[in-house]
């Protein structure tokens, strides 16, 4: 879904703006078939005074930051990319959070692209979550020809293998295009019917997401339970399968090389696989995503392995909140994929 | 699929040669995403003198002035692309023609695409169904790295609502880049396993395929016995849901507004769809592409109102068979697709 309406808004020289940390798999999205580029937005390393969630908020500091880095870097700024609720952080933006990009976006006339794919998947009671339809509404305008709204099935439906995305959007010009190209990726008409007799009982959809996310927020309780102790931070999730570890204290020093080394090391001792944040394009090392939802036994197997890992870790003092850029190479040389 | 593929293979500037009367919708998904243009291949133009099926055979001076064609446009001539059983003619290609056109594509360094959606739809008893790689084995040789192979369970398998489509390569760097393209459109998980489970079952499938194409054969025989005496000519189909009606002598006048008008009056008075050649990118006015798997009343029900329309139309003398290229304005001005 991403990758046709990248086709349709985007082209080969064009930048699209991204909030960091962030899904990586945005870049194959962007790049595949429109040839466009991620410009990464940088949200901790310009704003090193503030503390917790409000760290990762996207600034007007780091939004005019990434648009003068892909001027520079001959790249038209075309678009702007958020996903919220955020992926890896599993929060939702505030709403003068929405405001802003928003204004940032119309100002430099360039597109804006919400990805809520985890959108009903919010289990935590303090969350706010304000769609940019519920913005839209909120101020009495529409959306315009440039906002459009990305949500598919995979996450909080759990349902993957469905291939089911979808795109709301007031542009016509980009509707008809996309109608287009769907016929080159359409889903099965099968799963559309059972789809559509799913999507008819309301009230079973109530339910299922009511105790979906009923037990999504559980399970994030028993990831903080489990893993604080341990001296691992974890940020309030609000949304969404998984959340932001920062295992700085588990990292034998302050560098990209040590958190690859960790990364391993889960594998290898612990045998868990976390995602690291280097992968997430995060600013800082240290940092792991954790998918929490999968079968009850499994989870408290990996949480067990977890805690025992960090037992046997050899402790390094508690590091201050830093903000440096990973790419001024003050954390050594950023990690290749491998 | 195919539009993945020309991805791989082709880019802005090539030209995809394919010979005529050919399926339009190859234009969209050589276009649409790779950016390369078909280039029609002459066959009933560059033999005047060939009589019957073997007009609409792809032969090495239609080849050749298509590729000269593309040059003179600036294009590359960088992919030959073979539909066969074809659609509309609804023939196989004999052996000879496919060695001609593999032969082709290897002095020229071109990729040869062949396209065999409905190579396990073959229904008539004559046919000689050569697939391309059929004829590898046949010379004791591989497909090597410019042949790839096009198949969909859409028709023979009455399954387009799958969308399920598959290739065959040899070219490594080709697989590794449609793994990676299929990401972004892959099939249900759930189609997949029960097709897994369907295509596990070889006595039903051999015993469906059996039972299709009989049916096929049966309701061609009809078509031709309802039409023929009606002023019909009816290329002998030996594959797939159609049959290619050469109905010049309905028309009015041998010009493609003529085509247009009796398409219309199939539309208006007879209440019947039929493909006109325009559409398939014939050569010369005057011919339908009439689909023939449907339910049996519709079927009789349309047989009978193309015979009626047929007993009401005014004669006009037979044709010659003619060749020139509709492009060179003799049958009058193309008609715009509407």
């Amino acid at each position: 879904m991403l990758d046709n309406l990248f086709c349709c808004i985007s082209e080969p020289g064009d930048a699209v703006l991204l909030p960091r940390p962030y899904y990586a798999v945005f870049e194959f999205d962007v790049q595949c078939k429109a040839g466009s580029t991620i410009v990464g937005v940088e949200t901790v390393g310009v704003q090193p005074e503030v503390k917790g969630v409000e760290r990762y908020y996207p600034t007007l500091k780091g939004l005019e930051k990434a648009r003068d880095s892909a001027l520079q870097q001959g790249l038209n700024p075309k678009v702007l990319l958020i996903c919220q609720p955020n992926n890896p952080i599993s929060v939702c933006y505030p709403k003068h959070v929405m405001e802003l990009v928003w204004e940032f976006a119309e100002k430099h006339g360039m597109h804006l692209v919400s990805d809520e794919i985890y959108g009903a998947g919010i289990h935590a009671k303090q969350a706010d979550f304000w769609s940019i339809s519920r913005l839209a509404a909120d101020k009495g305008r529409t959306l315009g020809d440039y906002v459009h709204v990305i949500y598919a099935l995979s996450k909080d439906f759990a349902s993957s293998g469905l291939r089911c995305g979808m795109m709301y959007s007031e542009n016509q010009q980009v509707l008809k295009s996309m109608r287009k190209l769907n016929d080159l990726c359409q889903i099965s008409s099968h799963t559309q019917w059972g789809l559509s007799r799913v999507f008819s009982d309301t009230e079973w959809i109530e339910d299922f997401l009511s105790k979906a996310n009923s037990r999504l927020n559980d399970r994030f309780k028993l990831v903080k339970k489990s893993l604080e102790p341990e001296g691992v931070k974890v940020i309030e999730a609000e949304a969404g399968l998984f959340c932001w570890l920062d295992c700085r204290s588990w990292l034998e020093e302050n560098t990209w090389d040590a958190e690859k080394k960790l990364y391993q090391q889960f594998f290898d001792e612990a045998k868990v696989l976390l995602t690291p944040g280097y992968s997430m394009r995060t600013e800082q090392p240290g940092y792991f995503r954790c998918c929490f939802a999968t079968h009850e036994e499994v989870f408290n197997e990996g949480m067990k392995r977890l805690k025992d890992f960090g037992a046997d870790k050899l402790r390094i003092e508690e590091l201050e909140e830093e903000s440096d850029d990973w790419q001024t190479g003050k954390y050594g040389k950023f990690p290749t994929t491998t």
